[in-house]
């Protein structure tokens, strides 16, 4: 008896692998699907048994994938928003034993129409669920959004309080096995710690803890979540069963003037923020390689070709791998090495950084300067510098014709990273007179300067 | 925040690396403790604290060689059998801080007199704590044994149940992180499943749920647990200190005469089962690499040398560490291949199979003949082939004296393996006329054969 | 600048990637190509070329595969058996420069009509050519096979001995890269070091070392090489680009049980000879995982389905492998564990070994007795034991109908691999009393007991 | 039989291991042995011998190291600079036999006094040698430098032609294994390509091919070598014999407010060169991970105390290895992430770039502004930008009382990697207003400006 965590970065996605007696399930495979693979032959199990706890509009879904290589059946849940091609849908009371395990399906609609729970038990110790996946419903100190269905806010926030007060039913001692982690889009309060039971979500649980379900739907009403244009794409795909991810492709490592002779749509620099402000090449993006998932679909289209450049091929392939779990796979190739891209005679750019003492003298004195936060708007509006205004990371990615600068600007985030991709991106759009708060709002606060708005 | 548990094989041995704010905690290393130092640099951390559940008796701790090498400071519990030279001893209510997280300890003798366990407490979700590590005071569906200081066997018993009733009021919500899976000597009903709760285990664990301290005591009294000899090396081993395993090391893959020219004192075939039956060296000890761990302590000395014969050379790294987990550091090499020490002229031994029918058959007609189960007593008991006699696999291994055997012998266990070691310390000791029953209790079983004592 | 050669045992393959200047090529890619897109990406290169010195007969070739994924070109020689869907015909003097590197191709015709050589030069160091891909023309200690087309045997010689003669003018200081070391099955007398030169081979290698011409082709036509059936699926595949292998394919782990509902056509039991000795289940043919590459193709049809029984799943994962390079990609499923199937009460069989004492003892006084030796025909004429028949492996593998025995017969090979796999197969085939002589002509040597024929 | 070449990036060094039989020869090993030991145990083999071809003076040797592990012999040449502790002293006509190969000891002095060759002979093919090891006498394109000895220069080089016209005399056929490839600072014009022969080098060798010993002392004369200081800290570890690499060891990851706390003597910030340029921590010296074997010897004391910064612990833990090598095992830790460090409140510094135009302009109206060409004397003198100063980088490490800059400085080298690291300790030792020319020499030739001196 045997369950694994498979938790993807970027994402902050949690599948799991859970198998007894030779048999094994998996439930919310992401699309790179050898690791299940990987781990069945590790364990000499057999994966009969695919679980979706909601249609992911995040991720690619792998559950197509590895069930044409395994054979294995797709369980979905009631109601989905489009026929899964794929798949099975079940509703409760529907179960599959695997060894000496028992996995019972719950409905807990709310974060979708279509969200599942699957309650584990085992036979050999047969008195209350032993865990509980809980998908998008249930996490580690936070609830699932509910904002996915337009005008229909407030019903789903009900119902996903409804679906919470039936898990709490299974009994304090089920262990929760959610489908994200902290740093999600798809939860903002998501504790750092992966572990947890029901009876110490009951106890600490932010939303869990409300008064009632009138206090619930309000407080899931306050709540902002952005949603990145790619959601549309991969909620297409996860109703046909997306292609498995062609695991043999390794994009060739080019010369800069050989990837830029393929003509990509898009010139992506995943090296690191210090290593983009020091020197990079003219047009490309910063989007250093743990920050792809999250910002790569806002700006993107489903058929646009990208070009890499990377420090080395094994960030190229790591990069690959993120943008094909997000639905993007036309990566043409990787340029490494920018100081031979400078020796070759292409100039390299620079971007300036600012540290505390100058943005709070400029906050002072300067005229005709902004300071541009580019955090979510919940962080902002949790305390920012005085005066700064705010315009979202993911935003400025999604157009060039915003935000409206006049003048010079610097350019803020929490650390610095988020900074160091808007200022990227503002640069390719021809905005000029650009620079980054280095270690921004953390840094700010770490020299005691007054805070707005907290 | 982040932890995994480290499961070492064959000893059916937890040990958990918990981390938080950059800052890691180590509870109960193993020996071999790159693994720990491997995944510090992989999440990026510091080892500064480890934490000893108890001394163990069945395999060499790593505190010792990890605190030397990391810096950290090792605790241990109060009252160990002897000077622990390496660690703090600490009582309630020490208690260390790693980022967001809280250890505290709580005094759960009872296995032990120095048994500790360690709640785990999350200062953003405070209320309550989410784990424990219990050492091995409690298990999935079991919890430790109470046979190791003669004459105190109930009141160490005793003393458990009480430990045990303080661990459930730190409340149902709890996930129990044991030093012990299935499969261990430290505990004989432990569950399969390695997760559980402190609310799933008041639920089902078979000690857990009886009446009263008195049914409990009675209840441990009645169970029976063998002692390998190498226990007394371990404990000693583990109040001084062991040294921690070169990792350098590597036996040479030497021809077998070049092996026997080293004269061990020990010649073990690791190879599978049916490997050894099948063709072997006379004289070589048979323990396919899965079983080193259990059977190795039985009849090694401290001080022996060791001589392994393998089908590959991996192989035989990975039985030098189990032996090396155990305190058995002194392998000289192995031998590859024993078809090329056929074909160099050195003939092979065999060794007959038997099945359900032949047996059947025996244990009608066979004067003189003797069919002995070697697997634990409980197993026995719990029910046997009619007519068997019961000889423990361990003790055979032990003394080259017993079991009594006139005539030709038949060895069963469960399945054939530990027949087939019980068999070769036989034929090893001098013994002739013996034959292994492949598939052994469980075919007998599958047959429908009648059994005895269920 | 750069060169790796990527060994494929069990078929005793050599493949060649080459890289200067960022651009590389690849030289006789197998079928599995992933292995050149992992060095292309570590070593950062674009993989542009691909040249193949003949078309294979022995393995499948992975440039048709390894183009489609990296869009090089395939170059091949002139003169093919039929149309090369994938790549160009090239002719002298064609030539490719990578980097400072110059590839030049040699038409070196003789072990088949297609057959090219490809030198290589440095130009920073352009006096001479400094190494040679000499395919299946050029091995360290011999000469390719040239018995592939009827009754053009003395032709092929004759133009392989021009060929050879062109080579050697290349100068004494070129390295050889052949495509084949020891224990190809396309040349018996290949050294088992692997790295050469021209110069050395003028002076050492067995047929360039002979007086002319005739004398070449009369050693030639008094070779003896077998062909196994697997040879024209090969051939067929290799003109028409054979799919590359789907590396996400990797069979479940079954039980027995699951996998024989599967109805294999064949079930390979690939573990240890003793292994298998010892005790296997009935119907299982015998080819532990390194001869498969030998013998699966003698016996295998190209459509069958194939279930494997093996230690380990990493076992099965290797010998799916080995059967995929040479086009059998039909494995179902792999069965872990003979214990496990004995236990489910399926009584295993074992297969007698004797040693050199009982093979003299019976070549003395057995009447009716065969002692069958299975080794190639150029081995068993160079020395055998007295009274021994003859009859090789693949031949046995091949047809259920021979050889024929009446009475009992031990088989016996080089050290007792082949005789096990034999003895399988006879098993298989309905034969009975049949023994292994375990350690066979090795044993006999070194027992030091006559030899005849030698 | 089996030949596999080591490369250790960085210094450019190749040792070698070669089997046959069971048994293994290593060549000049590199301090951290495992990698012998990993190829012995997958090769099945005893490594018995070990062969130092001299005294290395630019890496610590692993003989010493690898003995203790392996209990295996070690040879070194006659005539060393002291005492070898560990090694017996071989002259012609040792040699030793491993399997079918004979390997000959060949005194070839020159680059030291005490180099040996040692060729290889195949007995089973013994017309001739097939190989030869050649230390650091003769490389591939190049010979080895004949200057450690003062006073000395003209006698050793006069030794090396004679040992290399010995070394001539064992054929064309023979491949050359030498213990340097290209960027070695043992030999200035060692070829790209790794593979050769004595005949291919007889023809293209620039020093082979002088016409006469003279003309051979007069060229080695005219040379130039760089000796790091650490060279003699090597020498004196290389008598001695060093202590194996711990490599259970591995710095902890610290925060860089816990990294300095410890005080390091170094702070080595071994990111990217523009992760560098584009921020970095005050203090820090620029050297990244693939320069430090170059150049962390030219500044680093044996005692002192090294903190490093990194982007990923991967990194750093190379960087140790790198380090380790060439005798500096004293990392306290690393400290990763430099936005952290930012946000933490300590501001990060930058350090400006130009380019060609910028650099191009200046050189026409710059006064007192400097142009600091930091490469080799050799590349400075066959080509640089009119009017550069010359002070090579090792200098500038060595001591911070040079060079003499008054005023504005811009540093350059071949792409801008050295002249960041130059650049990086001019600011550590307080000279202000430097900046770097990005793509410097390169990137000036690209652009078609005027070189001096070519």
């Amino acid at each position: 008896m045997y369950l694994e965590r498979i938790e993807t970065t970027g994402l902050a996605h949690f599948s799991y692998l859970i198998t007894d007696g030779g048999v094994a399930a998996v439930i919310d495979p992401r699309r790179d699907v050898d690791i299940y693979l990987e781990i069945a032959r590790r364990e000499g199990v057999d994966i009969r048994h695919i679980f979706e706890t909601h249609r992911n509009e995040d991720l690619i879904s792998g559950a197509a994938a590895l069930s044409k290589l395994t054979g294995a059946r797709v369980y979905h849940g009631p109601n989905p928003a489009g026929n899964i091609a794929y798949a099975d849908i079940v509703r409760e009371p529907f179960q599959v034993s695997i060894g000496n395990l028992r996995l019972e399906v719950l409905e807990t609609p709310g974060h979708t129409d279509d969200s599942i729970s699957i309650a584990i038990y085992d036979e050999a110790y047969p008195d209350g669920a032993v865990g509980v996946f809980t998908g998008d419903a249930l996490f580690v100190g936070d609830v699932g959004r509910t904002d996915f269905y337009q005008d229909r806010e407030a019903e789903m926030a009900g119902k996903l309080w409804d679906s919470l007060q039936r898990l709490l039913t299974l009994g304090d001692q089920v262990i929760v096995y959610p489908a994200h982690g902290a740093g999600s889009v798809c939860g903002s309060g998501v504790a750092e710690r992966a572990f947890s039971t029901l009876g110490h979500e009951r106890r600490n649980n932010r939303r869990l803890s409300l008064a009632s379900r009138e206090a619930f739907v309000a407080a899931k009403a306050a709540e902002h979540h952005y949603q990145p244009p790619y959601f549309s794409i991969v909620e297409r795909l996860n109703l046909e069963g997306a292609a498995p991810r062609n695991n043999s492709f390794s994009p060739p490592v080019l010369s800069l003037k050989d990837l830029r002779a393929h003509k990509p749509d898009h010139l992506i620099d995943i090296r690191s923020v210090t290593g983009f402000l020091g020197g990079h090449v003219e047009g490309a993006q910063a989007l250093p390689v743990s920050m792809i998932s999250a910002f790569a679909g806002w700006y993107i289209g489903e058929t646009e070709t990208i070009g890499l450049i990377a420090d080395r091929a094994e960030d190229a392939t790591i990069a690959i791998d993120h943008l094909g779990r997000i639905g993007f796979d036309q990566v043409i190739g990787a340029a490494l090495n920018p100081l031979a891209m400078a020796a070759s005679g292409k100039p390299l750019k620079t971007v300036p950084i600012v540290d505390v003492d100058t943005v709070a003298e400029r906050t002072k004195t300067s005229d005709g300067w902004t300071l541009l936060d580019v955090r979510s708007i919940e962080e902002f509006e949790a305390g920012h510098v005085p005066g700064a205004s705010h315009f979202y990371v993911g935003d400025v990615l999604a157009a060039c014709d915003k935000p409206d600068l006049s003048g010079p600007a610097t350019i803020m985030c929490g650390s610095g990273a988020r900074a160091t991709v808007a200022a990227s991106a503002l640069l390719r759009c021809g905005y000029t007179d650009i620079d980054v708060f280095i270690g921004s709002f953390k840094a700010w606060q770490a020299a005691g300067k007054p805070v707005e708005g907290a």
